[in-house]
């Protein structure tokens, strides 16, 4: 082949509020699209059950977590419900300059700082099918007493509102069809002319051309 | 379900210089995507071996279709070659209207008076592997002398060159993959945040707060 395309590593961010599924859906849309990088989020809360260091989250105490802050050592970070949870930036830019797709799953407060340090990071909302899924989610989770649960779907419902902030919409059904729709995000994200380097090898005629553009 | 995403139709374009193979892509995108629509051309073109007028396009003669460009019947117009191809307007119109997804292949000419005129239309171009490919494609079809064939190819030069105007580059190379990255284009355009309309039923929280957007 002499005509090809080039492109620099994209970052996919998936937002969704408290309970809204978004690790499970990352974890199943890593397993589909295995040249998806990933880099696990560090946090100051403790692990829920099942949950395991330096592959759900990297665990740190509240201490360590600051210390890091102090060293500009994210790209994000954020204080959730009392928790913190932060990405480094480190790692995550050496993937994208390696080439390397990464994804990442973030709260809504996390990808506002990720979109505006990094606009074409590529942002996919997950919507809940209705707040009543949401609060069973969060119910089953078993983690918070009721306080916390109505705090959650207080700032779900803000959330929700102004989701249309994001790139894409993508409503959190069923795991194989999400895992499809956001299969077809990264595939067109690929696609997109914006994105690619014209690489000419061997075409005289056209390598002058394309090295207008 | 309580939260529904709703949008109106997208009009998807194929593009590709003459001989990029738009057409049996088209097909098999459709044969792929059943819900998408198709608005067969008129040209003044007469049939090459094996196509069918009112299947591959609706045949017509110049003094016709020059009456069809009076009366502003189509969507787009362009001589190409010595030849007349153009869009019905009205057809395609309706089933945006209605909802539905279109699907059209144009030549680069006709492609840049869509997107001029809807803007929202999402553009692909089909990427020949190679020019030597492309000069393949355009001796098979065996209907035009080395004087055509060389003018084609000069064009395609240029087209090619221009490319990154368009929303999404495809290299044309195996159409098995090719459909894959389609349907991937079509998939996350259908799910952008821009083109969604998000409708609420029996969600006294959230209704209030999504009227707003």
């Amino acid at each position: 082949m002499a005509i090809e395309l080039k492109r620099s590593g994209t970052l996919f961010v998936l937002v969704a509020p408290s309970g809204g599924g978004k690790s499970t859906v990352l974890r199943a849309l890593l397993d589909r699209i295995t040249d998806l990088s990933y880099s696990i989020s560090v946090t100051s809360r403790p692990p829920r059950p099942g949950e395991v260091d330096g592959e759900d989250y990297s665990f740190v105490d509240i201490e360590a977590f600051q210390s890091m802050i102090e060293r500009k050592e994210f790209y994000e970070w954020a204080q959730v419900h009392g928790n913190f949870y932060g990405t480094r930036r480190d790692a995550v830019e050496q993937m994208l300059a390696d080439g390397k797709d990464v994804g990442m799953d973030l709260d809504v407060q996390g990808a506002y700082a990720v979109k505006g340090m990094k606009p074409d990071a590529v942002t996919v909302f997950l919507l809940p099918p209705s707040m009543e899924t949401l609060e069973k989610r969060l119910r089953t989770r078993d983690t918070d007493d009721d306080d916390v649960i109505a705090l959650r779907l207080r700032n779900a419902a803000d959330e929700i509102s102004r989701c249309r902030l994001f790139d894409y919409l993508v409503v959190n059904d069923d795991l194989d069809r999400v895992i499809d729709e956001l299969a077809g995000v990264v595939t067109a994200e690929r696609h997109k002319s914006l994105r690619q380097v014209l690489t000419v090898r061997d075409e005289p005629g056209l390598e002058g051309l394309l090295d207008q553009g």
